[in-house]
């Protein structure tokens, strides 16, 4: 049975042959599982040169690029008010998110959507909860431009970019040869690569995945289990968990206005069509357990609560309590090692650079 | 005639003798400006072990403590709203300031002064503007509790630290055999030791200072010179050149409400006593370059333009045009190497972790 036909049953609220109503997962041994887990997931790659490569850019990723994208990224001059940078809603050292249920950005107004990680975002077929950006460079132009972000314009960024020197000469030797390689897409360019390069590597699961059966608790394996039986994997699968694929929210069961707020309807606004209506792009798992709180409306906290809401809404099913705690066991063995990135030292502003605009 | 005498003669608006009408400043030989120099102003220190101790205290500066310190300097979940943090107003990449005439913070309120920088910080007689703080633990109480700033309360704060598994890790291992280790002294005490690494030593200055005589150019060395010279030096000595005592603001002549805002009578309203209204700290001025705009009201974004106004209210001259220059290429030699810090990967929340309040 495919994935896709477990989801389509679910749909219909049936539940699954094979389901077990006990609270306790049965376990194959180490090697099954880990054979039926490498059917459905990958590890994230320990090497650079195994990740994927932006848009399928031929050019290479180059140190100039990954260099000029830390600054950009870590730039709150980036913001018309120069408060507010990438990393202040993608915070580096909290997996990746705010931690707020939706973003707080320019003249601190409330975002309409929880902020998702950049970590491994690399590995999403579409960026943003809705996918509107094919890729990281055209999401890294929208929270600039946003109102309620860091409300710039590209002619103003690129104005505040050409009036430092520092950015003068980092765009030139990331983009050689290029008459004019101070552009918004450059700068979007720049971003993308160095987010690129974010991935979390050496989780728990990856070492299971790779072979140590001793990187894994009975209580996680069973997790895995849990995961694969009862239907998750059917949204979240492949290198990142999720991030694949656009689902409805409530394709059994619509949870509460609360966690899915009428008025966001998601995909919808993308494509126009109606079956779009409150479907979302899968969210990746990896590092779950640093990324509350959860879902597009960041409405709920606790991740044995976000385990049951999925459970209930999108297969239909009540999961007893041990196979909660089962699945978020396996949950948090999703946390791999953290990028350690070295605060980058940024250009300083030149006699022309634009005043920062608080309000 | 010590600079506090010239200070005095200033005050009274007297040209002071030997100051040189010309536009250019003559200048002495290598060392004997170096020596002149010496009796006035010190290098940073290029080994930690010269910095100086916080509070003079005698417990070691410990690895735990420093990075517990830098763990808590870059954590926004220290402000009630999970948004701002330490690094918001103290960027350690552009120079430990926000670049911003006065800081915005909680509900995106402004604050009534330019943030100063914390590099270099430990060499202050006292923090703040007004000096109202006699160290940088001190310090780090200030803004955390500040409604315009991260707007939280001892007990708040320390009831987050105690619900993260990482925190109280951090705190046993950087204050070990205390009973209750997390607390708002330690709190502070952890962000100061952090913050006393935070020095930039081996400027081009530092290094002319120290023997080499090609670190500065012919035109910086003028500077010096003109600095020296011209009075400059009798606020700002020292290792940090300034940040050792208090002087009027306007104290030859008041500049406009501007740059001097009337509200703010600086001092006064720590100590009380008229003689110290409108009386300030000296700015620090290494790194100066860099912390942009200037003054404690934050109104003048030109280095040139900040010179001449110290100039005629500290010091009642007219610099010439070509004074100046050089005295502003003598202070872009202040700038230091920057700290290289990686930004911490911070301890996860847990159940009990008070949520944020963004308003």
């Amino acid at each position: 049975m495919t994935i896709k036909a477990i989801l389509s049953l679910a749909a219909f609220g049936l539940v699954l042959p094979g389901l077990p109503a006990t609270a306790q997962t049965e376990l194959p041994a180490d090697d099954s599982l880990r054979e039926a887990a490498l059917d459905l997931f990958a590890p994230i790659p320990q090497q650079m040169d195994q990740i994927p490569r932006p848009d399928g850019d031929p050019t290479p990723i180059t140190a100039e690029k990954i260099e000029l994208g830390r600054s950009l990224f870590f730039d709150p001059r980036m913001s018309v008010s120069g408060l507010i940078s990438c990393q202040t809603c993608h915070n580096v050292g909290i997996g990746g998110v705010d931690g707020l249920p939706t973003s707080v950005g320019h003249g601190w107004q409330k975002g309409p959507r929880n902020a998702p990680t950049m970590l491994n975002a690399i590995f999403n077929i579409a960026q943003f909860w809705d996918g509107r950006a094919p890729d990281l460079a055209e999401q890294a132009k929208g929270p600039v431009q946003a109102g309620v972000e860091m409300s710039n314009t590209p002619d103003h960024l690129v104005a505040t970019l050409k009036s430092m020197d520092g950015y003068v000469e980092m765009f030139s030797a990331a983009y050689p040869g290029e008459n004019d390689p101070i552009n918004f897409d450059n700068f979007a360019d720049a971003i993308e690569q160095f987010e690129a390069t974010l991935v979390t590597p050496n989780s728990a699961f990856d070492r299971f995945l790779e072979g140590d059966n001793d990187a894994m608790t009975e209580l996680e394996k069973r997790g895995l289990q849990a995961f694969m039986d009862t239907g998750c994997v059917a949204c979240h699968a492949g290198v990142n968990m999720g991030g694949q694929d656009y689902y409805a929210f409530g394709v059994v069961a619509r949870p509460g206005a609360e966690v899915l707020p009428e008025g966001d309807k998601g995909r919808f606004t993308v494509t126009d069509t109606v079956d779009d209506e409150y479907v979302f792009r899968a969210a990746p798992l990896r590092n779950i357990a640093l990324t509350a709180p959860y879902f597009h409306s960041g409405q709920v906290w606790d991740l044995r609560e976000a385990v049951q809401i999925m459970s209930s809404s999108q297969i239909g099913t009540e999961l007893e309590e041990g196979q909660v705690e089962e699945i978020v066991a396996f949950l948090r063995t999703l946390t791999g090692d953290q990028p350690q990135i070295v605060h980058p030292i940024l250009p300083v502003r030149g006699d022309d650079t634009p005043l920062p605009a608080p309000m």
